[in-house]
């Protein structure tokens, strides 16, 4: 799986584990909606500074939540 | 320390820990030089592409590269 992909699928699964929806998650980050959805589709060649806002309104920590991603196939 | 630095950071100390240059850094996870410097120097919103070559150029992991990050300050 590609890195874009397993960025995408890890957001998906920490967000669907604190059952908040995308809508939610985007607001929380700061970020459009749309483009929550892309990265969590994959499509986005996400900054690092946007994985950042998106770690923060996970309430998560970057070693928490690359923990295990490189198991990720 | 802003995101940006703290990659910068971590990059410049994994890069050392292994005893390589940024030149060699830089040509074996096919990135420019001079944008490898800026890297390191803070300077950029780097992209999780980038992130993914750099840490697949210092034999290391996801998991590795991030653990402990949240507590550089």
């Amino acid at each position: 799986m590609n890195i874009k992909s397993k960025i995408g699928q890890r957001i998906r699964a920490l967000r669907l584990q604190k059952g908040i929806s995308q809508e939610q998650l985007a607001l929380k980050a700061e970020l459009d909606r749309t483009y929550m959805t892309s990265v969590e589709n994959g499509k986005r060649n996400i900054s690092i500074q946007n994985i950042e806002k998106i770690i923060k309104a996970l309430e998560t920590t970057f070693e928490e939540f690359f923990k295990g991603f490189d198991l990720i196939v």
